[in-house]
């Protein structure tokens, strides 16, 4: 008899299930329906989960990754800032009373990162740091082989350092945080103020422009754009000098929108990490790469936490049964 | 016959080494001599192991605690500062060549974390920070029971945290090093600076007051000492605030000389902790403590490290063999 996991991946837009073979990263099927409708954000993840469910063989258990906060001890959700209702919902608890087999939630970034270290950029590496700038900054960490947690799943919020006391305002209501400095958000925060200003730049037209408006002026010259992101960037090596004191990686994989600006942002990011170093020793076979899975890494992921944790019961179950 | 674990502390001023039986944390016996004298420091150490090694009975391994930066996977010393000609040195190699058993080196930070780990302060407990603050600051990580080195051992050098850009100057050379700002270096550094700049103050007639003379001040209502602990406590509680997003650990164990203050510098610091979280979920089940083990954490940490690991190896070998 066939056996599968099943992997979700939960965006703001879009829900998104597929079937994995155990130890194969390839996906046996894929589907996906946008989280909004008539019904609630978990009932049409449950609809589609039940629309994906194999008609012949096993499902050994559900992977699911999370935009937000969740504990993948308890099973709950927090809060999901842009999945509506999101907020201490026990969704391990029904999705298993609703389909009868082991449940694993996952934070987003998280997820994204096992996928990365199992089938993309982090494979054959022990310690990696993994950081997501978009329109927030997120991250994770993987040591000695396990995914940083902490006690209740809080972990790894990377974006949330503060490197700048009195610094602009977070999306979290604190100041200077480096997801305030260096994602999008406060990339095109600061241009906007500096327009305000009378900076002179082509983008004076534009009251709000994007991150990518920005990144198009930057490689045409504009001097205000290009000082946007070596201003990111400058403040991205400081925090990155910061973790790399912490974690010692072996790798630091970048995934993204604003990362996929390239040398706009890394090449001030590493003359500020080079500077911010106690010590060259911390980049001693140290990599940098990008994401390999692109928009399949939730799910990849999502998949391998399952599989993780899955067989991980199993063989406790096993042991405690003896 | 009986079976022992030799436990070495390196400190500056003293090396220490004890006996300890499997799974017992009182020591069947201790001794220590001076870092310096006319021999080298390792030719001390070894002396020092050599003198307290056991007349009958077995040594299973020994674990060292070394002032400095030591990667236990190769067993070098990168460097110790305070210890005289240790740079690079295959500490490991040479003492496993001398007396022919397992050694085990470690950070003093992280072996005394796993000191109050498994007999003090963190018994029980599953993710614990540890901050060591005197005249510089050190800290470890322990997650899920395990550790935090890093690829190369370079980990947790917790008080290497940029938290404000062109503060004062680190030890390391950095500027606004946590470090640098809340240590009793830091304390010391900016009541001297404001002495210098006329701030009236009862140790006005002091060039340079050390941070036991200016938390008297304190205690007596000084102003510019009461000040000088306040400022700490706030960059402590923003660079602890840090850590809990990073690591959402259930414990803090706070050490050394400035944490002896007490309320001077928690109360302070507890506030700015309390303002810089992004949620106070950080703070669900979160113990503060201080440590247990005082002058011994060092050995007894030291004596985990080696059970640890030597019982880990030798279980390696049995199943290598099978």
């Amino acid at each position: 008899m066939n056996a599968y996991y099943l992997a979700c991946d939960v965006g703001g837009t879009q829900l998104r299930a597929a079937l994995y073979a155990p130890n194969l990263a390839q996906a046996v099927q894929q589907k996906r329906i946008p989280t909004v409708g008539k019904e609630s954000a978990t009932e049409r993840l449950m609809m589609l989960i039940a629309d994906i469910w194999p008609s012949e063989g096993q499902v050994l258990g559900i992977g699911i990754g999370v935009p937000g906060m969740a504990d993948p001890e308890t099973g709950i959700v927090y809060k999901a800032p842009n999945i509506a209702g999101w907020e201490n919902l026990p969704l391990q608890q029904q999705l298993q009373d609703r389909f009868g087999v082991p449940v694993v939630l996952g934070n987003d970034a998280n997820v994204a990162l096992l996928g990365e270290w199992r089938y993309g950029a982090g494979r054959g590496h022990h310690n990696l740091l993994y950081f997501t700038i978009s329109t927030g900054i997120g991250g994770a960490a993987i040591i000695e082989d396990q995914l940083l947690l902490g006690e209740h799943g809080l972990g790894t919020e990377m974006g949330h350092l503060t490197i700048l006391p009195d610094g602009p305002l977070c999306g979290c209501g604190q100041r200077g945080h480096l997801e305030a400095l260096a994602s999008g958000t406060g990339i095109a925060h600061y241009v906007a103020e500096q327009l305000a200003a009378g900076v002179p730049s082509q983008l004076a037209g534009q009251a709000c422009p994007n991150t990518r408006q920005i990144a198009e002026a930057a490689h045409q010259g504009d001097a205000l754009a290009r000082s946007a992101f070596e201003r990111a960037g400058f403040y991205l090596g400081m925090g990155l000098a910061n973790y790399l004191h912490i974690f010692n990686p072996s790798i630091v994989i970048f995934g993204g929108g604003v990362s996929q600006t390239g040398e706009l942002i890394f090449a001030p990011m590493r003359a500020s990490l080079e500077k911010h170093l106690m010590s060259p020793q911390y980049l001693a076979d140290l990599e940098f790469a990008q994401v390999q899975l692109g928009d399949d890494a939730g799910l990849v992921g999502a998949y391998v936490l399952a599989q993780q944790q899955i067989s991980r019961q199993r063989s406790q179950s096993r042991l405690s049964q003896k």
